[in-house]
């Protein structure tokens, strides 16, 4: 499915503003190196490709087909394709279980046809796959950055929301699933395919409801890799819109979330802790302990990330005595060097370099983490973030540093680097490791 | 203090990099139509304006004396100040109280001399105070934008990083006021100044400690306008780190909880609530109920805010039979419309306006503001939204747009409609709105 290296697209289109001309365009754009091969009866190429008539048609293997055809054309494509060999199907095409009466009608047709040739099937009204790795845009918009993290979502704007938020910060995507309905693949099979999917270290999962509690339960239970959720349908009102938006039971709260303890499920409250914690267990490091040293120019901001870490069990230390004495020689009379460590308004790119420094060297043993406040227009912040950059997590929060913020924000991310808009979210992201690494 | 017409710059400079330049820059470059004087016994001219060597030298009356000399020098500043009848001065210098010891001798000094001329003193050790509207900015960076938040803090990070997201999202300020040591002029005195300042419709105060609990909570209650406050210091060593910040006591959080429902304070629980709530108190229209309806294009994103609302004691309603009707003939058939009244991914900008407008005509009597979610690359979704504004609040979330959601985001914030980035970010506005207007 996801490493496909020939792909039928049924339903392709002349017409741009048609989605079987987008996703075949994307699949171009995008680079995808195998075989193409666009279906339509009506058409003898478009964008290039040579266009079949149907799937029987194509001579060579064809490892997945995408199908964007009206619904009651789809289960014939389906018997199509399980006799053309095809083992992989994406349906993007809507109409069915989601509207009712005819609609779930047809959707246990489609299951039938797919269960008799052995296809597994994405969707249908869904919006298609994408495998960076793979060059593989099956879907819209347009991803091509190779990243870390793959979404798997029951709605098509938070995903689509996530991986815009990914993109402006330079990270990427290593795979986007759109659930859809669920006829067949869902959420388990997609954790159980990413835990040993070698391009991807965080899952990322929107989902309304749990098909099968036990089943996602031991999946993630064994899954190998950090799995953020947000689901919500957390309020009576709430799960009322679950049922109306996607047919999902929402089902009781506690019971989802004390599943999510159990198996070490990092769950997001919110559509930004779901990017943050995403974004932190995949690009810092692992987490060893509860210990964190705060370095810092505005004493107001690292009070505010304080609160936080301390209402989730870290230990804001107090700065050894050995560290101190050290720092006194490189810090101006004013900082402070209590933990957090402010360097007070005046303080440059040198001085954090000399302080993070001294600090990893002097506090292996009583430090885990150091959170970085850059409180003010710190230029040349992201050389020294890259330079101390090493195994133990430097959280980065980068605050009312203006344009030089969001100069010294872009250098850091093309590097891989995740900064933080504010002291909270970053301390949330030291939380989401904790509760990983335990 | 605010509406200065004269003002001297004690301590301006011509080397660019200090800050008695920056200041005198500011005042000049943000446009002061009063008069300016630079204070130096060592230079005739400074960015074009004539220098005095000390505040007795001026001819004309000086309504506003900025201090930015070393803090030794500071007390006999002050006398001169006294002899010439300034009354308002704003000392920037740091280097007293919270230095402890000789600091704060040096700062006891000042008041005994501010007191016996009748001066009213901000800070010192503070980073100045901008009166937009009076294009006054003695204060850093330079911050024109005229807007309707007054920021008070005692924290210059938390207080620039508030300017900042204001002038990125083209809201401006009213007022900034940094307040320092607050060895006179404190959140009091500003919150009863501002309750009646007719450019401030807003409220917005950092702060670490309150000095009279008693005095505050009477102010607050007196107060026209609403106060938006962040005060850290909840935990233990949050409270540790706000004494060893701004030797302020963070005090029992609990009491300041309670003293906030009494007052009608409305407590931002992290940064990023200080903004959103600031702002939706600022640019939306009173909320009169509890009763929301959301037009949204994304079921997910719709859900994600109805969870926040439902906690929050909003009556998420079901859209009534007679409006159902009316919609049926402006949605496409599979649009859903029950509250989240959802027109899915096809979704376009005439579609939303049909469905805002017949909300607004329909359901005067049910519904006490509108939540839009714009879930999609809605084009021209600006121009809707602003032909629909109207005295019930309209609460915007635009997200999974990309590049169409940039571009329409800042056409709206330029109309000075607030648009949040998140279904729970604007969820939580509404729930602002709720505490203050009840």
């Amino acid at each position: 499915m996801f490493y496909a290296k020939s792909i039928a697209v049924v339903g392709a289109s002349p017409d741009a503003r048609k989605l079987g001309h987008t996703i075949l365009k994307n699949l171009i754009d995008g680079g995808f190196k195998g075989e193409l091969y666009p279906i339509n009866p009506k058409a003898d190429e478009i964008l290039g490709k040579k266009v079949y008539r149907n799937l029987i048609e194509i001579e060579g293997e064809v490892d997945l087909a995408v199908i964007v055809v009206p619904s009651k054309f789809v289960p014939s494509v389906l018997e199509d394709a399980g006799k053309k060999g095809i083992r992989n199907v994406v349906i993007i095409t809507g109409g069915f279980r989601e509207i009712g009466g005819e609609g779930e009608k047809l959707e246990n047709e489609l299951l039938e046809i797919a269960k008799k040739y052995g296809i597994r099937v994405i969707g249908p009204n869904c919006q298609g796959i994408n495998n960076t790795h793979n060059s593989m845009c099956a879907s819209w918009p347009l991803i091509t950055k190779k990243g870390k993290i793959a979404i798997i979502s029951q709605s098509g704007t938070v995903s689509a929301a996530f991986a815009d938020w990914l993109e402006v910060e330079n990270f990427g995507l290593s795979c986007f699933v759109s659930l859809g309905n669920k006829s067949d693949v869902n959420e388990v099979d997609l954790i159980e395919f990413f835990s040993n999917d070698e391009n991807t270290k965080v899952i990322s999962l929107y989902i309304e409801g749990v098909k099968d509690g036990r089943a996602f339960m031991n999946v993630a239970k064994e899954c190998k890799k950090p799995i953020v959720v947000l689901k919500p349908g957390v309020t009576e009102r709430g799960k009322k819109a679950v049922e109306s938006h996607t047919k999902s039971m929402a089902g009781r709260d506690e019971v989802f979330e004390a599943a999510c303890k159990q198996a070490k499920i990092i769950r997001a409250r919110d559509f930004e802790e779901f990017y943050d914690f995403s974004k932190a267990l995949a690009y810092l490091p692992k987490l060893d302990g509860n210990r964190v040293l705060i370095v810092t120019s505005s004493g107001g901001a690292a009070i505010l990330a304080i609160d936080v870490l301390e209402r989730h069990g870290f230990n804001v230390i107090y700065t050894p005595e050995e560290l101190k004495e050290k720092l006194r020689e490189v810090t101006p009379a004013h900082a402070i060097l209590d933990n957090p460590i402010d360097l007070t308004g005046d303080a440059n790119a040198e001085m954090y370099k000399d302080v993070i420094e001294l600090s990893i060297e002097l506090s292996q043993d009583y430090v885990d983490a150091i959170l970085v406040v850059l409180g003010d227009p710190i230029e040349g912040a992201s050389e020294v973030i890259e330079q101390c950059w090493n195994e133990k997590p430097i959280v980065v929060c980068y605050t009312g540093g203006g344009e030089v913020e969001r100069e010294e924000t872009k250098k850091m991310q093309s590097k891989e680097i995740p900064v933080f808009s504010t002291p909270e979210r970053a301390a949330k992201a030291l939380v989401a490791l904790r509760w990983y690494y335990g």
